[in-house]
């Protein structure tokens, strides 16, 4: 029943529907997609261009990732269609993303039930399947992931491996591609796209097919809308009077859109993403925002400081919270902290934005395991939010004493104008060193401060007059003890 | 690498690091818990009891699970350390939770590192071992789990099946349990809870050590506050200042203290959950609210009408929001929808359950997977709330002109005086039909649609006066093709 290794004890085992059980932990699809933008981004496969497409391949709706990386070997794609194994290391600046060795198995198998991968890299050409349908159709008890390689017998001629025949004629059998030279084919497509961005030949393709469709049979995505896009249709609160309400202002786009979504799914980006066709052009968030501010944190557990940028969003005063990265790559977007949870209408329309490359992110890379460190974060990103926005309100009044207009109602420029269009995707904009830079200066803090302490003076000086005159507007004052010793101090001045 | 079947296909296979990974999805203890506890409540298992502990075993903390249900053979034991095995199917009324064949992994090994499995049914007892601590020592590249059945021997003697001989030996040397007697000695525990329930010998006993801490060490459970629940310590927003402010209103309960999450986690209790020596209260939440309603909605893709009770909590408003079930289980608490997710203050203090069978639960069961179905069931869910809040704000003010108060500040008494000792968990306290009953008449509802309909009718007598008259109050009436029909329409009456 199980490979005896380790002398006889049984290796855990994996059953075929263990691939949709583990695709669930994607809510939404676009965090399954973001998976499969990890695997090209990351270090260990370095690609300078991810193309994502939608095709029909005969006749059948595919999903289509193609990056001109470091491709894989037959070891590598076993790995990469086994859970678990991830040895993924940051090299320089360029952290990875990936950590847990099972996004390509949870993104794929969330967006549809099959999947292909082709890769080629200096060695030879790979192609491996990962398809529940296939597993269905042999009655497979395991998952079984059938794989070959592609060694060069001549010139510009490839054949199989013979130890790998069972698995080619699984593929050719199971697969959107029939013949051998069906599969050459689209290791052909990786050629092309290497040879675009003037690289050597290597790189991955994966197709993903039998696409996710809700209980009505249509698609989950609308490749209609938007011709250079891949959105998540709006029907979901209508209940059969489609089209008879417009999506709320309060959703953001990277919520529905792909293309809004890869444009802040990297804080500095390192990869161009092509959607459609149509290149992704990268939006620094901290750029679209208006009032902006620079705040700094030290959790006490980490005994160093972390940036955190504060402002106004000029887009929709109606989408709001703090933008969570972890290494680079967005985890929470629009993440409610302190008073903004609360049912006050305090700190609407502000946009945080702080990376914590100290959390862990959770399974499927949307929020941060739910530890001591992470709720303190929150908390005391909380505290700093309120803290930017009495500061705003506070030098607003300052400047203009009349005014009952709100800070969000009225600021549709960024302070800083952004040309959005795509830069260099190896040099970050502005590098980075947290912790170098001070904090803003809070103005409205202090002043409080200051208030506090002449009020805690007047109560000090009403109490020593009090004891001469019994005034009824005199603070009572509780611990005599303390009293004392504060009036002994102060004669002591 | 990998076990040949299928001619020579490789298999897909599971690195040790794997089990961490997946256990990520449970971000909330309580969580990867409930797995567990599912686990002895479907219906393959049935247990009557599951005691749940905290033990020291060899200095040890240890998290202890044991109930008296049908317990596992060897084959059973290989299924539940693997991934994907669940043929779970219901049993009369009882539908099973488990759908996915992971939670006992995704549980334990949230938990803590190391877990072991004590099993007995009529045939024999078996042991296994899941645990981390022990593939890293050995440096294994696979997840093997060594599992060992023992056999009766003659009278109350049982040894070990020969063909086990390396899985006990990996048990004895890296478990808490070092010697054969001691392993057998947990069996007998196994015993003493089925005798207890006057049951047959069988039932299952897991172990978890290695329990995880946080950052500086502590435990991530509090087990002093109350020696008779298991508590998630209140230290979450303090940043070093623990214990200078207390855990906020708006968090319920349940959130914190395992004893009341249990006691909510069925709808209709089967199983008896006896927390370290002191029985769960079940406690049906439709019980403890007042201006309790039944409302009900058909969604258009089911045919078939769902319960939704509406009612105030009297316990603390500031804990409100619907509670969603599924097959029973407990998926979302307090999920807010429709006016509750404005910064209105409507229809705060507002609790509703409704139980969604057709929807699914996602990976670590906490929520549901994001279909157009569950959107268009929580915008629903808004507007029935909505329309529960109008009706008794209406009924309020028939009844007593002249209140400002809001309801929710003053309601502290359920409707029905529930007693929340455990009675039967055999039988459902009520049984239930849904669709059977008729929903609440909505008086408000039609007030509303009545004034409408009079103001229509006031607009159109005017507008007919104006014609002749040219009245200055008369609604001006853009579309006269429109109106005139409307005109010749009333003349025709």
């Amino acid at each position: 029943m199980a490979e005896p290794i380790s002398g006889s004890i049984p290796l855990s085992a994996l059953n075929p529907q263990y691939l949709h059980a583990n695709s669930t932990s994607h809510t939404w699809p676009f965090s399954a997609i973001a998976e499969l933008i990890d695997n090209a981004y990351d270090p260990d496969v370095n690609a300078k261009q991810l193309w994502i497409d939608w095709k029909r391949i005969n006749d059948v709706d595919c999903l289509t990732f193609m990056d001109n990386g470091a491709g894989m070997d037959n070891e590598k794609m076993h790995q990469m269609l086994s859970f678990g194994f991830s040895n993924k290391q940051g090299v320089g600046g360029h952290a990875a993303v990936g950590l847990y060795g099972n996004g390509f198995k949870s993104g794929s198998m969330r967006l549809g039930k099959d999947t292909i991968v082709f890769s080629k890299n200096q060695d030879g050409m790979t192609v491996g399947l990962l398809s529940q349908s296939y597993l269905q159709a042999i009655g497979a008890r395991y998952v079984v992931v059938p794989i070959v390689t592609f060694k060069k017998d001549g010139e510009d001629k490839f054949s199989a491996m013979p130890e790998h025949s069972n698995s080619l004629k699984a593929i050719l059998e199971h697969s959107l591609f029939g013949t051998v030279e069906a599969v050459l084919s689209e290791f052909k497509a990786i050629d092309d796209g290497s040879a675009a961005a003037g690289q050597s030949c290597s790189g991955t393709r994966i197709i993903i097919w039998n696409l996710r469709r809700s209980g009505d049979g249509q698609m989950e995505f609308d490749f209609e809308t938007d011709k250079n896009d891949i959105q998540i249709p709006f029907n979901d609160c209508t209940d059969g009077r489609e089209g008879t309400s417009a999506r709320p202002k309060s959703v953001p786009p990277m919520q529905y859109s792909l293309r809004a979504y890869c444009s802040i799914l990297y804080l500095r980006p390192w990869m161009q993403i092509i959607i459609r066709g149509a290149k992704v052009k990268t939006q620094l968030v901290s750029k679209s925002l208006a009032h902006t501010i620079t705040d700094q944190y030290t959790p006490q557990f980490l005994k160093q400081s972390i940036r955190i940028i504060f402002g106004y969003n000029t887009k929709s005063k109606e989408q709001y919270g703090i933008m969570m990265y972890h290494k680079n790559r967005l985890i929470r977007a629009y993440q409610r902290v302190g008073c903004q949870l609360k049912a006050n209408a305090m700190a609407v329309g502000v946009i945080g934005i702080i990376e914590c490359d100290f959390l862990k992110p959770t399974h499927n890379k949307q929020d941060f395991d739910d530890t001591e460190e992470y709720r303190k974060i929150k908390y005391n990103l909380g505290v700093k939010l309120k803290e930017y926005w009495e500061e705003i309100r506070y030098k607003r009044k300052a400047e203009n004493p009349n005014s009952t207009t709100e800070v969000k109602d009225i600021e549709k420029t960024p302070d800083q104008q952004w040309d959005s269009e795509y830069r260099s995707c190896r040099v970050p904009e502005e590098p980075e060193e947290p912790g170098q830079e001070q904090p803003y200066e809070k103005t409205f803090k202090k002043q409080e401060k200051k208030k506090k302490e002449q009020q805690k003076r007047n109560r000090q000086m009403i109490s020593e007059d009090t004891e001469q005159s019994q005034s009824p507007f005199a603070t009572p004052v509780k611990e005599s003890g303390t009293r004392q010793s504060t009036r002994a101090g102060l004669r002591r001045t």
